[in-house]
């Protein structure tokens, strides 16, 4: 079979739908993908070098085969995540062509949507088609963590595994990850502050909050943990109406961890009264992105009364499309 | 002894520290008296009676002694608690004399600050003392309490048993009142949001919610108890930062049963903000007011962010004066 000359590959971003910071503690939570994408063309060069253009990253940049070597800087740091994937696909199956990769990307970064770990995974996937290297899974996987690992330094490996499988998933410290079994179009609206925090500040403020009141702290962490349980029940059974509740409710819970603020407040507010069946913060906090449920027929009118006081907004849905080559070019 | 003729009493206000709506449903709240106050000035009328003045309520009217036969009409309606507390002092003291009243009150009315049991509690106790009739605490109460029924169909008694004692108390359904010991000043900033809703509605809200997800209410109002039990512990050791996490964790659990509001929200991270030690929604929520605690020095700096944004601003502080007598006349 003759490789071929040009492969493209993508991946879904991921949302938490319930769950996040409580889920450091032990308890479960529910993420799922959804069918915001990052693109990923690669294409051998003749040069010894990998190229990189991101336009959504808004650089450009050589680097070279071995980037240990060189010093990343300025705005190139960003495009670190991806040089990493493809390097050590390349190790991995023990190629040293040049590349040239091109990254075009729907999911907004830095804003707890897993763009990174979408973009790392489409990446390793191509470069892998790219040299007919029929890796596992579990490889693409371990390869797209190990470039997560520069942007995040303890990454839970829950980004990579969404974006390789698609789909909703339960994690929890204590029991791994199970796929939940969700059918069917799910509109989910995603409307970014544009105020971005330090997840690991947030974080750590929980978990002080925790350290001097455990005795009311700890019920809401364990009370998260069975909110996610009814949740994904709610999920499999898609009683949409139930899962607004629960978003609402882990909002709350969120809110009163300390980990919400007005720009989220404004954002829930405002798609709860145009109609959403239930809307949370998603991720860390503090500021970044909520999401709102929505029924089919609303999720438009949402959009665009969150348009009128948010920087950035999305509509998307969840989709059980995990990574996928979605173009090859072939030689004759 | 010779009657006095003209009698001024005074009762504080409260406002809920902790517990609102859960208390509902069987767990402890905790309320305070603040020095914003009613006062009622009384003296005999030589006409067969009860002429109220209440230029706070925008309103003056005469009323016959015997208020079955008088239908109370439009703005009259608001003067229903005083005429009520002074035509049932009559009648419990067998006095047939005509009054003239007058209602000053610093109190923001149906603001969920008790104004109403506040005026009555002090008509009463104006009324009992303009005749020398030495009612006994449990008698003035009632007589309040008979008043309020008038303002809500079925009071809880706090309202009224704040404004007798003043100081801070906890409730329950369960074990009734125990009042807290706590000394000193403590500032407390309160925000009006201009919104008013129905208490009826919203506490039908979160029981409707507890009948759908028992599961996930039940222990958020369990909480809540916890909550207002370890809130006592700081408020007798004068813990203020302590008592402001707990505020600000309780807010999120109210919210977490739907019972904020944007506006609530808007007020409640401005206080914040400005430096607030913890700010929440006080009473039913949906609208009303929000509480703030501060340090002394840093009250009117909070007041003055609130007001920027805030329809009515308060500076008041938890008092342990309950109702009192300010001023008597006397002939000679």
């Amino acid at each position: 079979m003759n490789a071929p000359l040009r492969v493209t590959a993508s991946a879904p971003g991921k949302i938490i739908l319930f769950g996040e910071h409580f889920v450091v503690f032990g308890e479960p939570a529910i993420a799922c993908a959804v069918d915001l994408r990052a693109k990923v063309s690669v294409e051998k060069s003749k040069e010894k070098v990998i190229h990189i253009e991101a336009l959504d990253l808004g650089c450009e940049a050589t680097f070279p085969l071995k980037g240990e070597k060189y010093g990343f800087k300025g705005k190139t740091f960003r495009l670190r995540p991806i040089y990493t994937a493809a390097a050590e696909t390349l190790d991995r199956i023990g190629e040293e062509s040049g590349l040239n990769i091109s990254v075009m990307s729907k999911i907004p970064v830095a804003s707890g949507l897993g763009s990174s770990a979408a973009t790392a995974v489409a990446t390793v996937k191509a470069v892998s088609e790219l040299f007919n290297a029929s890796l596992p899974d579990r490889e693409l996987f371990n390869l797209a963590l190990e470039a997560e690992r520069i942007v995040h330094a303890n990454p839970s490996g829950i980004d990579p595994a969404v974006a390789m499988h698609g789909g909703v998933i339960m994690y929890s410290k204590r029991n791994g990850v199970r796929r939940l079994n969700v059918k069917g179009h799910i509109p989910i609206i995603v409307g970014d502050t544009g105020v971005r925090r330090s997840t690991g500040k947030l974080v750590q403020s929980v978990g002080k909050l925790r350290d001097i009141y455990p005795e009311i702290v700890d019920p809401i962490i364990k009370l998260g943990g069975e909110l996610c349980l009814k949740a994904s029940k709610l999920l499999e059974v898609k009683d949409l109406k139930g899962l607004g509740s629960l978003m609402n409710i882990n909002h709350g819970l969120l809110s009163s961890v300390g980990v919400s603020s007005l720009e989220l407040e404004r954002l829930v507010y405002r798609a709860r009264g145009a109609g959403a069946l239930g809307a949370k913060l998603t991720g860390a906090g503090g500021g970044g992105c909520i999401i709102a449920l929505s029924t089919p027929d609303r999720a438009r009118h949402i959009a665009e009364r969150l348009r009128e006081v948010c920087r950035e907004v999305y509509i998307s849905q969840i989709t059980s499309e995990g990574v996928k080559i979605d173009e090859k070019t072939c030689g004759t």
